[in-house]
């Protein structure tokens, strides 16, 4: 794992000073789409936008200390994930991100290495999702590395998913499974980073979980499209957190079956091991970059529809809103309160 | 002055938590204008734009330790300024800001109370210059508190004005008068802040600019929209700075005459005081959000026009750009090299 800053990186940022570093990143940016009319280096960035389309904005900043460790995470993990957090959220609208900006905040000791592989999961991510580096804002930082990026999207009027939609009645779904990236974490902190520890396959899914969350863009996008869903919010803080986010925004109350939670194999192979109870930490745990969402159960057409396009993704039914406000979990045949979410702060 | 996270300022932020940071943000807010479809509190901000309009987006941050010091600017001041120089990058692009994100990262220690003060500031100049509070996040923070903004403008097709659209023959113009910031951060670092230290009403006015500069909001739109000028950029690392980007995008040279630089008469009497020379100080000096812009001389009529409508903000030509590439600063009659930029990094 690289230890950013080390003598043995070679040149420090401070010798390149922030032009020096925009036009180091600008000249590895693939060509820009024909909306981004002003891209990076002039004092804003200038877009034409999607003609007839609402726009989604989001921001969320990776701390050093607080969201990632570079002992756990390289610096390209880390760049990868500073953009998935935000198009997750973007996704999380039913909205499609296309547009991002990167505030960059380096300590003086940074190597330019650094930077350079922390734009490298940046930029790969943005390849693949089709987001263009737009614009952002180069400063040191007197301790922490921060990344904190801005993503915009779009989404056709009428079609933006927020989490106040879900009624009574409809039922909860999520998207893959859950508890990995927290267990990942775990993994990793148990034993001081990965080096070359035996693991098992699944296992090691959770850390690069962990790692390199996948924003679910198809499925936020085609939700949004199809009004399939009702209600939508992303995982960042965790399901419950989640659960109770919808419910509470919906004016509902909600009730989750434990048994049909879908917790990775690797979460309860780890949990199982660490002796935690596998649902609770599962559905505790932040970080895990899912979509929860709410439908109409005479829309079930439509999500079959939607599930026949998400290449393999699962979502799993695993509850419903309720017509009180209370926020249950069902666990073997009894109701016990739903736990509270992950805390970031 | 305020010491931000003394214990004598009540709660501290953990005890609220994201959650209860951001309701108490949203409380505050004024009603959201009708282009703002989802405000705080979901995953992500909806709006509706500006239809036919160009979306102009810029980012910038405020590190405490680096570009703020609670000894000498309080936090509503610094939330005051972390909006202000966003908004000013958006008016050099000929764009009216109109919405906001704000990114707070903010230590373990830090007051309940200082987060408000920080909105206080933030939320007046919002309300001035008419920006919408769309979105943002919260976060904590293992050292400096940071504020990083995001702001979104509109301009019309065609009437961006970019650093690049300078020709030879072009004249130089500044807004208002260059210094002063940098005069009031010097002279609040002599003395260790203000206290009840007297204090000319020039030098006065320097640390009032340093503390809460104006972004020219209403220039820098107007430029844009009547295309009086060819090319525009903020002072924020200074008049010299701003004069070799705007000829080095423009692919021309520049030449500057000394006399004819409005510096602050404040930033006069200080630098005399200290011995610097005070031209030489007050164009290398950073953190004016004065706006430098070229302009064809058969635009004169309609810059005209825009100086009319400018309620009293002078705009003063100092130069011109030039066909060869050189950077020159005429003083005296001797042509010397024009001095380098600020630099933040």
């Amino acid at each position: 794992m690289n230890t950013p800053g080390s003598p043995a990186e070679g040149p420090l940022v401070g010798e390149l000073g922030e032009r020096g570093l925009i036009e180091r990143i600008r000249r590895r940016l693939p060509a820009p789409p024909p909306d981004l009319i002003v891209g990076p280096g002039d004092d804003a960035a200038v877009v034409a936008g999607e003609r007839g389309a609402l726009q989604i904005l989001t921001t969320d900043a990776l701390v050093e200390g607080i969201h990632f460790d570079f002992r756990f995470s390289s610096p390209a993990d880390v760049g990868y994930k500073a953009l998935a957090v935000n198009a997750s959220d973007v996704a999380a609208m039913g909205a499609t991100p296309r547009l991002a900006l990167l505030s960059l905040m380096l300590p003086g000791g940074c190597a330019i290495a650094t930077v350079d592989r922390l734009l490298d999961g940046f930029l790969e991510l943005a390849l693949e999702s089709r987001i263009a580096l737009a614009g952002g804002n180069i400063t040191r930082s007197p301790g922490p590395l921060i990344l904190d990026a801005t993503v915009v999207g779009y989404a056709r009027p009428r079609k933006v998913l927020t989490r106040g939609g879900g009624r009574s009645g409809d039922v909860l779904y999520v998207s893959g499974s859950v508890g990995a990236a927290a267990a990942g974490l775990q993994w990793l902190r148990a034993h001081g980073g990965e080096g070359d520890l035996p693991m098992s396959a699944a296992v090691s899914e959770c850390i690069a979980r962990y790692r390199r969350p996948s924003p679910r863009a198809r499925l936020g996008a085609l939700l949004g499209r199809t009004r399939a869903a009702s209600a939508c919010m992303d995982l960042s803080d965790g399901l419950a957190d989640a659960v109770r986010s919808i419910a509470e925004a919906s004016g509902t109350g909600a009730r989750i079956d434990a048994s049909k939670v879908p917790v990775h194999p690797g979460a309860c192979e780890w949990f199982n091991r660490t002796g935690e109870d596998a649902v609770h930490a599962a559905i505790q745990g932040g970080d895990d970059y899912e979509l929860l969402f709410a439908a109409a159960p005479r829309r079930k057409g439509r999500l079959r529809g939607v599930s026949r396009l998400l290449r393999g993704l699962a979502v799993t039914p695993i509850g419903e809103l309720t017509g009180d406000t209370a926020m249950v979990l069902v666990r073997d045949g009894e109701a016990t309160e739903l736990p509270a979410g992950f805390r970031h702060f």
